[in-house]
């Protein structure tokens, strides 16, 4: 009971990820080469790339620029996101072992973080987060490292 | 049908789990003194005495002479834990926005995690994490900073 | 395999409500009068009282004179809590409404919200609600006012 | 086995949310001015546009008018809907800290609700909800009403 | 980390239930007698007994007088039940036969109703029900009576 | 991995489904006096249409003939369905509120039917129900009959 | 906040399994001989023994009087049952392989039930079931015969 | 992200089962005639037909002569099968009272199996089933078969 | 409404359990070496005393005298166990990484193991399984050894 | 709301994997025949074909020669996956099985492994695995051969 009467189609997040990964293997470029070609850091960039953020309008044209999307591609970067994604325990082994951090040590990160700041969050909202690759002789290591803003509880 | 006949019971982890907190109330000592009393990060010490890491038998010890725990407790911080967390998604604010940050930026991760290393995953096992207060004129930021063994898949 | 060997137990957020509610009935007082007697709205206290907010010690001070509760109990409920809820649908009919509303409005919310302020969120945490009857002809109507802090996206 | 013979489809109302989605785009207009155009408020009037709650006949009319859609359109706006939503925990940020406050402070509305009126229900129904922008020197609040008529519980 | 210290305890909707039951069986009555004693229907007054809906004083006072129960019981009668029932789909084979209806003539129901009444609900709040026993040569039958007030949806 | 070498489709009961939709639009007849011209009542009629019940041909047939259905239509129509529906808690709120009475009501139907009749259930197999207005100067009511076989338990 | 007052508990069903356990052991009866003993089948004397199905006052005072029983436990296995059972994929091998066959040919008995009988289901209210041991050269068989009335749909 | 330059698709089990049922109809064959067609019994016939067990090469071809089947189809009927099914709750009548009567007597087969055997279960590998109607002056019966080698648990 | 009258409780293959692991305590034993002592292989050992398994009685006899158990414990060792295990994905990491390996290489095992064998299953009841360590320059590898015998698919 | 403008589609993983199993049923290979050919092993080899594993570009390049793929395949192939498995209980009997074993057997292999090893994991990243045939008198036995790197937790 779904799909009639010709209406003109909308372009989703969707469509212009996948206009992006084509792009961006016709361009042969790196997600680090792509983030520093719009002056920002490669995971945002991928995140909004994958539709989990929106893009700043200038952002949003130079990335266009760099990877010749069309505008439209350009205009629904701009627009703000739904943001979902699987609900269930995720499978893929190296999304889980994040997931398995976060189940292990998260009661742990709230009773250091309460007892430093009081009670509240670490707000993933106003957040900003790296990936660098640190070389250790026994094996290289990743080194992942988040920041957020520190939000108090409110009483009233 | 359970529970019978004298059995003398085991001190289970969650029991010396609420030694430790009734001495660490009465001592009046934070995660952090306790901590640098035996020589460990907060993180991993909170870890441990929730009973989600086990502890080498001298920090057990350790451990027993700064909170004056008996040695049955200090003996059970030495067992390989089983870990158990909570399977649905958590309630709970704070743990809340670590498990969000997972969701929505868990493939961006992988994606330049793997752009950087090749196939692999960062270990949840050869792991380490630190939690830092940075000081903002727009209001104090949480540091969480993550370090894992990178894990290359292996062919046969 | 729990609970052996005598440990002193801990005063846990549920002891202290059930202090709470015993004597309230005692006192009959209402969450009203309770309220205003520590100076706070009648939710955010009741909220505390549940053990799903943490008092600051003065009005935890104050709510123990109110209700003759022990200076223990008074220091538990200065504890940060760890909230949590029903994960599943919630069953009870009144709860189960606010429950629907959210599902059917939340999307609508969240593009009306977006095209005021911006990408961003109502936050949960600086945020305050109010309760009140409001008289009709056709039968008195509740009024449920939120109010929250707006948190825009931050772009890195 | 879905799916054959040449039969006529039925226009759904996910398509004419989509015609309506694309007219609003190429109007360039916000919901807060369709809905002045119409003369309803702007919550109910996005959320019939999604197909979640029925257009009276005229209003119907008056929104085809305004963005220029269809007779047929404007026909299926006046259907009544099967009212689908998300029914695990939502994902998206910004509806999700709803679905929180439900979670943290559901049985304190309950509990101040019944105070005040007896046992019984905020009406999801006979229902209605506004949203406003509130400025404030430390960052612009999001301000929630909602009204529901008082349903008190039938005995026999 | 539960039950401490010398709390006296509430005595719970839970607990009322099985002083009835006891007081049932040692008095030998049907349901129907105590309901015809307490001058009330069958149907609420088992379901009041079991917790899931509150008696207004007098018929709690007469309920206790009937069975014998102490004041406390009847106090505690007249309470606002929060609602809990099985979220799962029940295996009993007697209620589960009730959600098999539901579930199947579910939508047929709304539609027979909204063609009827225009869009809206049948309430579960200002709501009555009755069982009667229909002879028959083939085999006795169950018929079930169900009245609520039909609501309209609200436009704004 | 499917559909493909060209395989004539079968018409299925949803397909059927549409058509009736269709035609019932077209022809502007209500359920009620669809179900009168076949002279069957007005759910079974709604449910067989929805493809939850299988129509006796002659009945299929007159349906047919009433709204200008394909013989094909016909014939499925008296096909045995594979009953499906929704196995999650429903969100329509006109729905959600038969499945609310169910969870609320049901053991106290299961308690009141058994004390009458003996352990056993009412059946969903052999049965039938009706939905009547009922007018009230208070608000107009909705008045559901549902009537079932009562299946003892088998001892053996 | 449960458990309190002296209220004098009740004699469950799971109380009367627990007895009927002891004494059969100590008896060192199969239940092959105390089906025998009161003149019953294995598999329903089982399943009343279990609790899921009531005994008639005879069948019930000839097991008392077998296994010696107290008269309470006689009278408690009279009582119809409320039938709970695992809701989850049964993890013992012995049971999952029962649901495995329901879930693989369920839809073909239904297909060949239904071709013979017209559309309907085999009840398992009215129904009873053997199990046999099949002597065979390659390793003895398990042979199931369930046998249930055919209870047709009612139009109307 | 699927779907892309023209790869040759391969014809699945479920083709081949729509490609049976339209032959069915057109030959007007019921299973069982089927089944005595290629000398198999009608539960295993339908279930291999369904894409649920393998047909060894000879009755796949002489299926393909009875309902004049391509010899594509034949091939795909020799496939082993990834047997996939409802794994939630069937919500279809017939088939969840198979479902009930594991949940209510799987514990009751397992005892007396058991008892019989020693500690293992009946196979579902090795396994056949028969259905036949047995007349009844009370309504005919449906009768269930089932037999499975029994594997007793292996200690090393 | 449960645990009433003086029943003398079961011992249940939980408490031997627990009985079991302080013993091996007391004894200062290592699982390899309990096996040894009565003559079966570590993983069938531990796997029987975590109640998984049934011992023949012997094998009990001799476990009971090794760790001077009760003669009740040996007698519970011998009984059937129903098997019960965490439904839900494990969550500890040890054991969440089989259950990756089975999820990952599934389908694999069966595609390789079906082209060997034909149609059918490894048998999990006929089964045994071996841990060993095996050194290497790089890391210590475990080595997982199962053996099943091949059940191969009946047709009838 | 999918679908639209003309962008030029990727090949996917599932696409490859359509094109190899209809090259392989072309080429008449067996998984071991084609593993032989490019010099790795049937289980690995059937796993990267799935889509489950990434190919080192040479041996994706020997297998697009041995069944002559399209060189996009070859690059498809090296590609790295994000595995995806059945999250819920698999139904197929023969995975099912080797589910069973983990339920069963999990908390004995952490067990003997940790006595073993101390505290810590099999890893499944650094992992092989190898299925052969045994023959035996009383039936053929599979045996599945595990090995992964032993990876032992970090304190820190």
């Amino acid at each position: 009971m779904k799909d009639s009467y010709e209406t003109p189609a909308l372009l989703s997040k969707e469509d212009v990820t996948t206009q992006i990964l084509i792009a961006k293997k016709k361009a042969g470029m790196k997600w680090e080469e792509i983030a520093e070609a719009i002056g920002m850091s490669p995971i945002w960039t991928h995140s909004a790339c994958m539709g989990m953020n929106a893009m700043p309008a200038d952002k949003a044209t130079a990335l266009a620029k760099v990877l010749d999307l069309t505008p439209e591609a350009a205009d629904v970067l701009t627009e703000y996101p739904t943001k979902i994604w699987e609900q269930a325990v995720p499978t893929d082994p190296c999304i889980y072992r994040l997931y398995e951090i976060v189940g292990v040590y998260g009661p742990t990160i709230k009773a250091i973080m309460q007892e430093e700041f009081g009670d509240g969050i670490m707000s993933a909202i106003d957040f900003d987060m790296t990936l660098t690759r640190v070389e250790s002789p026994k094996g290289d290591r990743v080194k992942l490292e988040m920041s957020g803003k520190f939000l108090g509880y409110n009483n009233w």
